[in-house]
């Protein structure tokens, strides 16, 4: 075994937590916040909230909510630009992964000065960022426990994979009190993307027994919970949904991902596709293009997918994946890849920049674009 | 579920991960490192090896190995005075729980000032250590993951127990080839002290789903582990056991020990019996003694030790206490207390003392002095 790296944040896990946050950030010195969220947690009252805690405790916040849902290069730049401004020294961002991403972003820039496409692909982040206390409100990207920022280069129409020990933020505050405001389409795209999260870095080719552990217990969490939580709402499956996405995002963020992210990432820079309406249609025909390098992996997958249903272990690995399958169907998830973009003109040019996107180098089979253009034709 | 926080330092783990420790020193920015470490170390010609590496990456020691295996509040001090005096500005320590707290120890006093006795007890640390990394040389007491702190106050012949999230080094170094040159006695006590970590967290008042998924695997681990690696020093073994010590880490620090790490403090306070042969002793009494307040989890612990043996779910909780009993049995450790200690006299002080150790905090169940000394009458 070679040597592994774990990395996390401190983690404040539970019903609100978020009062915790005060606390928070005098612990790591902050004098004067840059807070970044979006509209639609202003909408649900949260953004208000998260102003007032500040308020009520004498921490000075200046707002930043440029955030679109794949986040953009010059929304980094000119919430960099307010950060240096406004004299921060602290960032807070509350969100999904846009908002934390476009936090960690700033973050960037603001320790390491340039642009953050200088920042692309992995180990690129030499000097130190700001404090950062992320606060999810999703269950799915957990971008407030990992090393990765996703960030569109509009001129190029990529989206950018940043991924550094430095962008691992100081804590994560995890309310899943915040998470019931969600709709149900929110919360199965956060759930499938938590979902692929943890079946990527458990196959990785950096896997430990530190993420494999935790990847194992996210998919099961996943599967018990994912339809009382979209479909009911249900605040104990959404509290269980968010350790499974905590524990998906303390595997991925240390052992890596792959191919499915790869292509999603191509597929969100090129078409503006939301990241978690992608995995319905790729997981499965990934999973099944992995197959041959990572047959007994893929066993212990489907064990935790199949559950208490009687199978042969030998037959474990491929019933895991029809059951997937079946999920996404009940669940009237789009499973083809022709409901999410309008033709295949540029599918060709998506796969090829998919096998530059750091993702890819952690994949447990080596895929040419050809390879790749394959499983999207199989889920055309 | 009331809030719940989780902490680890950044952990390197495999084998040859010693030879990133000049890398880590220059991350924590080390200038002049105080390195800490014992007589066993310096025999097993792992004190060499560090100073070596550091010195062939130009990075400046000293050197301090007055540490006892219980070890003593005058030796944190006499360690202090020569940080200050060498102007250190890192701690390095290698070595299982006693220079590792001793390490920490003199982090505490560095950084704070005063006597170590001043920090008993939960949270008493105020001000920043200086930065640390640790590199555990035995699988048992995770003081390299932990925030936790032992140190005996001579004077009252009392083990502190000194918890803080400061208390949680900055980076831990793991390299199983580091534990093979142990004893079996040695690697035995380390297993069981971290079998002992494992459930005692588990059943904690604090345990919380990130802790839980932990200590389930390492009592898993270490059943599997323990004969081979204390019989056959087999080397896979080893590095099972230590990802097992490590996973017990995490859920211990976060989530807290319970009445047998509180009598076994007492007892090493008292007659300075070495930390991990009171386990056996008095694991399974007070797996007993706690029970009727933690049936269930018993039963999911007894799930674990029980492995793919048959048994009815509800005897689970039973049968693990009773094959745990068997294996110390087996391995011709002492199950005695009477082997321990020389007699009766001293146990109702060593109980009382006991119910003030800050781990019997979160036993699952209350227990005053005469509850722990008829454990320890049933253990005799």
């Amino acid at each position: 075994m070679l040597s592994t790296k774990f990395a996390i944040p401190d983690i404040i896990f539970g019903h609100g937590s978020i009062t915790h946050l005060p606390q928070c950030a005098r612990r790591v010195g902050a004098k004067r916040i840059l807070f970044v969220s979006d509209n639609g947690l202003e909408t649900a009252g949260w953004v208000d909230l998260v102003k007032e805690i500040l308020k009520a405790n004498s921490l000075d916040c200046v707002y930043f909510n440029n955030v679109d849902s794949n986040p953009r290069d010059c929304q980094v730049h000119e919430g960099a630009r307010l950060y240096e401004k406004e004299k921060c020294d602290v960032i807070i961002a509350l969100g999904g992964g846009s908002p934390m991403d476009v936090a960690k972003g700033i973050g960037v820039i603001a320790g390491n000065g340039g642009q953050i496409r200088d920042y692309e692909g992995a180990n690129q982040i030499m000097r130190p960022l700001p404090p950062m206390i992320l606060i999810p409100s999703t269950a799915g990207s957990s971008s407030d426990i990992s090393q990765y920022c996703i960030i569109t280069d509009m001129k190029r129409q990529v989206k950018m994979s940043i991924i550094s020990r430095s962008l691992v933020s100081n804590i994560s505050i995890i309310d899943p009190q915040i998470l019931v405001t969600q709709s149900r389409n929110m919360i199965l795209a956060a759930a499938v993307d938590a979902m692929a999260h943890a079946i990527e870095s458990y196959v990785s080719k950096l896997a430990s027994p530190f993420t494999e552990m935790q990847a194992l217990k996210a998919i099961e969490l996943i599967i018990k919970n994912i339809r009382p939580a979209a479909d009911d709402n249900d605040i104990k499956a959404m509290e269980q949904l968010s350790i499974a996405s905590t524990a998906a995002g303390m595997s991925f963020s240390n052992a890596g991902l792959g191919a499915l992210h790869a292509i999603a990432h191509s597929l969100g820079g090129f078409y503006d596709v939301l990241h978690g309406r992608v995995h319905p249609v790729l997981l499965p025909p990934i999973m099944r293009y992995n197959m041959s390098a990572c047959r007994k992996k893929m066993g212990e997958i489907g064990r935790q997918i199949a559950g208490s249903r009687l199978c042969p272990d030998n037959h474990l690995a491929d019933v895991g994946i029809d059951i997937l399958e079946e999920l996404f169907t009940d669940l009237e998830l789009d499973t083809k890849l022709r409901q999410l973009i309008p033709d295949k003109t540029h599918l060709e040019t998506i796969c090829k920049v998919a096998t530059r996107d750091a993702c890819q180098l952690t994949n447990p089979k080596d895929a040419h674009w050809q390879d790749l253009l394959a499983v999207c034709e199989e889920a055309w």
